[in-house]
């Protein structure tokens, strides 16, 4: 498969990626354009193909979510349906995964796995249109009687961005023909003139945008905007949590800030960025950007996780950051990378793709495990307890342990994590005006038209265990831009030419080289990398005397394993600094004297607790905690 | 009523109380024996009696869930109950608070709407005795199909809780006749040979201990130890919290520490040491006892407020104490004064009367609003923004805001407060051996016998807007000792005899004077009040590097009405120290001076934030916040 489509000509109007905007400042580049080859990534997308994708699977299989489909052919649906109300998509999710899998590497097992999976799906389908396993069959409730928790619109979502995924790299099939029925029955029951309607949880509006890009087919965009239209005016129906969980408490272009249930929020804002982009309000997307821009400043853990709530998994207050009971789901950085993507587009600024770096490094590959067969839902900045183990053979419910779990009864986030990883190309470069941009540094190549040139470049580096980036243009000569990005974490980046110097402007977030360019010339980027002290803004109250130590894009944490104690009485020497040797960051911690009280307010101004000597111990990268069996770790370290 | 009962004999053994427990170190005293008729504690009774109990009962009458009842005598309650399944519960939740009224007051309008309730009730007791609305009539589902949510044992524990009150405030009725029909009833069903099985929500094991004392019924303990014995065993199901969540994870004395649900755990550990008492078993009643202890010390908010986390209402970790998303139900710390009361029974600790006056001054009327109305499900000691304003006229959910809500739809802690208070005077002294104790401050009469001999004190105080305590002896000539308590949180407390000097052992807990009393004599307890900072334990993270302000047994707070602005960027000038000035406590206070970024991690050591110009403010009592419109409010107060 893979060779006919990266026969096809390369444009920007067709991106092998989740998303084709040509509206913004920067053209997004697909999987057709952008190659991994090796560096620090490859062996991330190694794993999610050959273990995390076909582990998904086996657990869906097993635990009857494919076979849910079966049921319905069959009539036996409502008596034998497994899973929770949403997992229609968390097949479509892995299938998604599987799509852009194939279109990376043109996998011929997977792709014959996804046509299985497809057969099944299909089979499913009602006559006019209508595809989930949870509703509308023999004795079950009837559709669209529970927009609240009933996910239908939701699982639809996923449905078309399988689509998508499949549209944009093997063409049209079965999938893809069930998914457009799906959409035109959307459109009727739930277009201009139809009921009108929100789902609960959003996806769907994002997911017919970009259906709508592919196909062309403005209807579906018409859709989305009637969802978005729709939403924020009180149509979902009171719970618990408030109208607030499922943003459903303001019109959606005209709240201050995300809120509520934050995968819910970042969904929603990501199709909220999309239909503006669609209609070209800038005013809109905007609105959007200013709400994400005042979450990034005020409801962001320094790992870029968000959501700071159990209860509802929702983003809290501002600065209301606790790192122990951070909820941070998986899930949430994977649509804090949607959004942060749209933006970056729309924007060209650098800030967002700094977003999406922080996510991917402390969020996205966090959660996984060093073997890509165990996950975390939650992803905590402490971990005060080991927590309990999870049983290898049945799914854990999302509370966190400290270690990962092979399966969720709520399993959104495994397929996530996958589909994210499998489509990573689409998230490395774009094309400006007359203007090439890196904006994750990999290994691997880039090719794009640039400036009516065709352009290939060869980029290599060991990013992140060193900040050494050297991209080869192969072929492009001529006059554009070459653009790196200089992430904001980073000071005293330089650059060379051919060993000529460049000059770096620090704060531009991008260093941008325009020259004519010849074919073998080399750029090279240095960005230093110490590790270096973070300190969080005085408002988080639950880190306040703490501070967390990074390594260019890794937040870093102390663990129990590498400190031969409990974390609980660590306390570090800021003023002794920080080392790297070997590639590993050296802090050095010493152990408070605790003095055990019946009573834990105690009536002196100044009580001083004596420390135990220092010593030099071994931060861990936060994406790499809990692979070494159960303990205990945090990020912020108090300084006392 | 009240008139027949003080004119009995004043026993140890029948105390007019929740509890009668002769086999500790004291004895307590109830209603028979102490009287408030003044000082700060008599506005709480009176408001109590006055507002909250009618206002109580006539949310449950408008909700339905009195009339559950009546529906069940109708045949219609699986068609038309109201209320959650363990509404119940409420309604005798809300009668013990009567029946505790009545004892103390003799209100003839509310032995009437006692009896009127006892009507509803009983007459949907079926003939064997099982009395519950939301199981096991027709269209419902069967009587003891759901141990882990169905709540029929908790209900029937607070059925027995309010026929010990009946039975020892106004003797048997019918409503105690009904009360051991459902008791003799669980006997049969749940006694030896019986079933085996536990309730999801403990409750029943304590209320079974006393309803045995007071009707001198062994099988009633009997079937407590059963249950007791049987938990810890995994006979609960399995549920997304754990089984930790209903303490079904551990043997109940083999515990470390009390986990879970807070509730729960709290109302389990008293029914334990309960069972234990009455078995004479010292061992287990120090096992909960240290259980207790370390849930002091580790897991216990400065309010002594218990339970860290809204998801599952349960004590996080050893030192998860986050003061903004605190869950501090209003009902655990009704129950931690239950289970604070019988450690002091039987230790006769004034450790333990510290924490009943903590709990009382800062969780139990802290929850409540100045017009006894309205009521915090949650008491966080931090509130970031101003919340929703709670309907009047629909139950809230239990989410918190700035402002008191009158109803809830789980409506557990009005009628926990409203039960609590009525019985108040019980929790007030005790008689150790030839000694009587006055643990709480309280301005009224204390009357028992002490070593053989009738002794009445009248005691008088403004506490806790002073210090001075005066007690006379009013009758008790001879030999015995008088003890005082001496809060933990007071240094340089004197006290006089007739104006002679008395000396004050610091760190007994107690001041005990014995010598030969003549009537007329007078005691004066000087306890120095002044504004105290209290600095938490290093381990509780959340609250690094702030101080807690406490004057007495107030813990106070900032609230932005008297700031004149948020107090998310207050700073405490800790050096400029504390004034109190006609009672009320001022701090120093700046303003920080907010620098905003993009991003609030900050890649510096040391970010030096200039401040404005500090100035005294008024800190509120903690239990006093939120009375004044919508606003913010925090505790612990940086000291930057």
């Amino acid at each position: 498969m893979r060779s006919s489509v990266t026969a096809a000509p390369l444009t920007h109007t067709s991106p092998m990626g989740p998303i084709r905007s040509d509206a913004g400042a920067h053209l997004p580049l697909g999987l057709e354009a952008v190659t991994i080859t090796g560096g620090s990534w490859a062996p991330y997308l190694e794993r999610n193909a050959r273990t995390t994708i076909p582990h998904a699977q086996s657990w869906m299989e097993k635990l009857g979510w494919v076979g849910n489909f079966s049921a319905v052919v069959d009539g036996t649906i409502a008596a034998v349906r497994q899973g929770r109300e949403f997992s229609d998509s968390d097949v479509y999710k892995l299938m998604e995964a599987m799509a852009w899998e194939i279109g990376r590497t043109g996998d011929p097992d997977m792709e014959r796995r996804f046509q299985e999976l497809t057969e099944v799906i299909t089979s499913a389908q009602e006559s006019d249109g209508y595809l989930n396993t949870r509703f509308g069959h023999d004795g079950q409730e009837p559709r669209y009687s529970d927009f609240e928790w009933g996910h239908e619109l939701y699982c639809a979502g996923h449905m078309f961005q399988t689509a998508v995924a499949r549209l944009r790299t093997t063409g049209p099939d079965a999938f893809t023909a069930a998914a457009v029925r799906v959409a035109d029955h959307l459109c009727e029951v739930f277009g201009e003139g139809g009921r009108d309607a929100v789902g609960g949880h959003p996806e769907v509006e994002t997911a017919l945008v970009e259906l709508g890009r592919t196909l062309e087919e403005p209807r579906y965009t018409a859709l989305a905007t009637r969802f978005l239209e729709l939403r924020g005016r009180g149509l979902l129906g009171e719970i618990e949590f408030g109208q607030q969980y499922f943003q459903d408490d303001e019109p959606v272009y005209e709240a201050a800030v995300l809120r509520g249930h934050s995968v819910r929020a970042l969904y929603l804002a990501a199709g909220a960025i999309d239909a503006a982009v669609e209609a070209g309000d800038a005013a809109k997307v905007e609105a959007i950007r200013a709400q994400f821009d005042r979450t990034l400043a005020r409801r962001t853990y320094i790992t870029g996780g968000m959501g700071s709530r159990h209860m509802d998994e929702s983003f809290g207050e501002d600065y209301e950051l606790p790192p122990d009971v951070a909820y941070c789901e998986t899930c949430a950085g994977v649509a804090a990378i949607q959004v942060a993507h749209r933006l970056l587009l729309w924007t060209g600024d650098e800030a967002y793709a700094d977003v999406i770096e922080r996510c991917l490094f402390n969020v996205v590959t966090a959660s996984v495990s060093a073997e890509g067969d165990a996950f975390f839902y939650v992803n905590p900045l402490h971990q005060r307890t080991e927590g309990s183990t999870p049983e290898a053979d049945r799914p854990t419910p999302r509370a966190s342990s400290s270690q990962r779990a092979p399966w969720f009864t709520v399993s959104c986030c495994p397929t996530n994590i996958a589909r994210t990883l499998a489509s990573l190309p689409a998230y490395v470069a774009t094309v400006g005006e007359e203007e090439l941009v890196i904006h994750q540094f990999v290994t691997g190549t880039v090719r794009a038209t640039v400036a009516d040139r065709r352009v290939e470049l060869r980029v290599a580096t060991d990013y992140p265990a060193d900040g050494e980036v050297e991209v080869q243009v192969v072929a492009g000569a001529g006059t554009w831009t070459l653009g790196l990005r200089v992430p904001s974490w980073c000071e005293g980046a330089t650059a060379q030419v051919d060993g000529e110097p460049v000059e770096v402007d620090a704060g531009a977030g991008r260093l941008s080289i325009t020259r004519s360019w010849t074919a073998g010339e080399v750029v090279t980027l240095s960005l230093p990398m110490p590790a270096r002290f973070s300190r969080p803004d005085p408002r988080i109250d639950a880190v306040r005397g703490q501070v967390a130590v990074e390594r260019g894009p890794l937040v870093h944490c102390l663990e129990s394993v590498d400190l031969g104690d409990d974390v609980e009485d660590a306390v570090l020497d800021a003023a002794a600094g920080l080392e790297v040797v070997d590639g590993q960051v050296l802090a050095t911690i010493s152990r408070r004297s605790v003095v055990e009280r019946p009573w834990p307010y105690v009536a002196t101004t100044a009580p001083v607790l004596p420390t135990g000597g220092s010593r030099q111990v071994r931060l861990q990268p936060y994406r790499e905690w809990g692979n070494r069996g159960a303990g205990t770790m945090r990020v912020f370290l108090p300084t006392d």
